[in-house]
């Protein structure tokens, strides 16, 4: 890369820092809850979603921000559930950037505890942007195979939870679950894994007590 | 976008360019046809390449460029087959470029056919970087859901054929074919449509047939 070009990519990537600070702590001082959801296309963050919606409400709030290059069709399959949700056409672009996600958040209700942004479908390019959530989340669905992690190393290196998603399909094609882990876990040891299916329900309860967990620590750390 | 790096953008665009168009055209003077096939992590570029070298060989030699951020690990699939490959490691970056194949350009045999380009998995960036290809395939594997197409429009409009991948699991998950086929048609009307299973064998002769119908072509417009 010439040098004019790094020079533009971190004037990006420091502006970019500075909005997803302020959101991070506009939304910490609300007492809510962002997480950001990293995956390949069509490896299950919106199937995800619809399952949460019907786990998580009534006793929680939850919103969704749907960022997509194209349609509207994510949003409004979270709109179907009864769930606020904004979509954001990135227009080309591959991946969220915290102006993005800024240009939404007047509308965000204040009493929300769960806001989840579901990134553009692309295991690179948004492991590289900060959106101000306060957990990021990386899924890897079962077809897609289990030595992605060190291929794609970076959304696993900066995530904070593996999410194995479409176990339903275990028995149906090759994929070593405890490879996908230990190579998730040789990028990243701090990284908490849960493996679920939004079909059968698998997991679902274990990674809602990890969501809870994390915004009643959110919360306690700003009472 | 800024102006400085619409810029930047324009110029890293503009090499890329001149640099596709040099190898374009020395490829075609040695009578080799070069596929560059893009999709998301996982819809099975690997193994499609695996299943053509049974069929391909020894009838047709061919050649395997693999575009990946970390590992040698597609590489090394492709020389147990008996195949040369040559494993370009992006280092972060998010596609390959002209200039990454360029650089492996001088060790490509002569007597070569076909030299396939495998992207780094991703169904957004590779599509708006030309790497000298004569056709551009993309995968769209059942397990990602027939919707992609018209969310991520750019690798659809800008290919020459799409590859319905994985077929065999058609009975265990939803996909309507019909309507990703529809819905990829709708967006660039020339795309020529495959189904396939690198498992089964689905779709791979006319896939094959398709290959050195193109081959055919571009020995006779240099003949």
């Amino acid at each position: 890369m010439k040098k004019k070009e790094v020079m533009v990519l971190e004037d990006l990537l420091g502006s970019n820092k500075k909005i997803a600070g302020d959101i991070r702590k506009k939304l910490s001082e609300k007492g809510i809850l962002a997480i950001n959801l990293l995956s390949s296309p069509g490896a299950g963050k919106t199937s995800l979603l619809e399952k949460l919606s019907e786990v998580l409400t009534p006793g929680y709030k939850m919103a969704v921000i749907e960022g997509d290059i194209e349609t509207e069709r994510d949003a409004e399959r979270i709109r179907a559930k009864g769930i606020q949700a904004w979509q954001i056409s990135t227009g080309g672009a591959c991946h969220l950037d915290a102006k993005m996600v800024g240009k939404v958040f007047s509308e965000i209700p204040t009493d929300l505890d769960f806001l989840f942004i579901e990134n553009v479908g692309n295991l690179v390019c948004p492991a590289s942007f900060d959106l101000g959530e306060s957990l990021r989340c990386v899924l890897l669905s079962i077809p897609e195979g289990d030595d992605k992690p060190k291929k794609y190393p970076k959304a696993f290196f900066t995530s904070d939870a593996l999410i194995i998603s479409k176990t339903d399909l275990l028995d149906k094609m090759p994929f070593n679950v405890n490879r996908a882990v230990q190579e998730s876990l040789d990028v990243n040891p701090k990284l908490k894994a849960f493996k679920i299916s939004s079909v059968d329900g698998t997991g679902i309860k274990e990674f809602v007590d990890y969501l809870v967990k994390n915004l009643n620590k959110l919360r306690r750390a700003n009472a």
